[in-house]
């Protein structure tokens, strides 16, 4: 039995099954409270807010003084790292990301070591909640996972992705060389996140969805793989959550062979599979749909219940399977998180 | 071992596994074929050139003549239903459908017996076809099946379906009498196709994706499960293929639950999945990256022979994971098509 002491989150993702399972909700901190929407109108925009250390702090900490939660993640964006590899990333209000042209790739591998320089304000960040937030709760770090940074790189912008996956149909060794360039990146940055605070890394595989498996495994499942490969050879041994999103059954695959301590699992997950999953050794989180958060009412809570009762006889990580919608209203996160940890919930902050 | 003169898709349909694989290609009549955009240019608009029997029989037989593809299917629309349930149905130019306000679901209830005879149409489409189609070749009779169909009736066009999954759970009774309205509609509508020359029934669930187990349960798995048993309830023993694209891991829950003979699968299916489906008694269609197929070269080669090699042990019928998209060369689709069946194509018809 690991120390109790220890925050609830990393006693879930070193195996333990726990009486009640603890919670956090992907996009906690940001639109959906109004507190967010009050301190994001002081900065200029998106990306300058992101690398505002005292701003992003803020953001990451406003949740967690209105809810109980057992977590913290610390407030920042997918499309950081190819902004720090040279290529123009912006926010069109209304829109989201725009990316300028794709950089040449071997030009962008001569940038990955002075990257992780320039995310240093997100380091910052970890460093001013940590040393703000309880200690019984963890801080998570994050980084976009390579393929779906990559989309947005080749794509400019979100997509279906359909650009995408053409280009690893017809372009095989550049993408391959655009994914070990983000590896590289993204390994050194989740390294500098977990050095400055980070107890839990989450890689972030928003658009897993669709690949045929040959492409999964190796757009997906081998990019993860090297990138957990990497930090624990830089001796850091914080545990990764991995997020193949929307990969379907390919999630077992993942499972099989990267070797993250947690697997975070969409709206789709079967009970079935998420006990595979956990059969597997691995602590599994997820996935209450966020349209039913947003719905509310008795339904939500038969859902919670219901996700409890299948998965939580195992490590479990009570989440969502996508992020919380803005127009979510408050009160409902606060029915949810009471409903899971038990504690009363100020509605209002 | 059934009868070698059977149609070859129909022996798969069967259970058995035969030396080389059916193989039909999801939209393989229409926007790919220079015929079919010139047959096409001659029809007011889409919907009536799918209520035309002379010009969707001419378009279900343009891929049969210049492939030697297995099966036909007849030339048709998934939203054809609504339109003879009584909402207006149109097509967007370069936007897709676009549906009128939704009507009330109690008089389409009563329109639902008269919905089958304003889709005679499509009757005759396919007795056309098959007094045309050789033999050996089998024709396949096809439905949107009753969520995916809803998804566009409620929200009036193609969407990420999140309008629908929030009006399931915002309002779970209307919601449930619209798929029983859309089930016996749909029922009927496949007894008239079988009856007049449909030799297979594909039910085709576009927009399984992103759906929580409990709620892919009751808007996918019972519909379709209603369907197959009021088709057979009629005395009609055509084999089914269902089409939960987008579903996951939840295939498995879909083929457990509903008595179709063929489970289609998509792009992101594993191998271990499609071997559970075949252990659980189905035939398996599916699944090559329709993406790849439009890139063409060695590398659709190579996943052709991946997945002949993977799945051809079973009960198996060759198929994309999604339909042919428009801008696909012909010459990559014969390259298809003779991989598999051995047979010389002449790419230009």
């Amino acid at each position: 039995m690991t120390d109790p002491k220890k925050p609830r989150l990393l006693r879930a993702l070193a195996g333990e099954t726990l009486e009640r399972p603890p919670i956090w909700l992907m996009r906690q901190a940001g639109r959906s409270l109004p507190e967010y929407r009050a301190l994001r109108s002081r900065a200029k925009d998106f990306i300058a807010f992101c690398h505002n250390p005292e701003m992003a702090a803020e953001a990451t900490l406003q949740p967690m003084r209105r809810f109980p939660l057992d977590a913290a993640i610390v407030f920042a964006d997918i499309l950081l790292i190819p902004g720090a590899l040279g290529q123009k990333v912006w926010f069109e209000v209304g829109e989201g990301p725009r990316l300028g042209e794709l950089p040449d790739i071997a030009r962008m591998a001569g940038e990955v070591e002075a990257s992780t320089g320039r995310l240093s304000a997100i380091g910052e960040t970890l460093e001013r909640v940590r040393a703000e937030l309880e200690p019984e709760r963890a801080l998570i770090g994050f980084a976009g996972a390579p393929w779906t940074v990559a989309t947005y790189m080749i794509e400019g912008r979100g997509s279906d992705r359909s650009g995408a996956r053409t280009y690893a149909y017809e372009n095989p060794e550049k993408l391959d060389a655009l994914l070990a360039v983000l590896v590289d990146a993204t390994a050194r940055y989740l390294v500098m996140q977990a050095k400055s605070g980070a107890q839990a890394l989450k890689l972030f595989e928003s658009w897993a969805e669709g690949l045929a498996e040959d492409v999964f495994e190796r757009v997906v499942v081998g990019p993860h793989k090297a990138i957990v490969e990497k930090v624990r050879a830089a001796g850091v041994t914080t545990p990764f959550i991995g997020f193949p999103r929307g990969a379907g059954a390919l999630v077992e695959n993942y499972a099989r062979s990267v070797p993250v301590e947690g697997v975070a699992l969409d709206t789709q997950a079967s009970a079935e599979l998420g006990r595979r999953i956990q059969g597997q050794g691995k602590t599994i989180q997820g996935a209450l749909d966020n349209l039913l958060l947003r719905a509310g009412g008795p339904a939500m809570d038969a859902r919670v219940d219901g996700l409890l009762a299948q998965w939580g006889g195992g490590p479990y990580i009570f989440n969502l399977g996508h992020g919380v919608m803005p127009d979510t209203p408050v009160e409902h996160i606060a029915r949810l998180v009471e409903r899971v940890t038990g504690k009363p919930v100020r509605a209002v902050a």
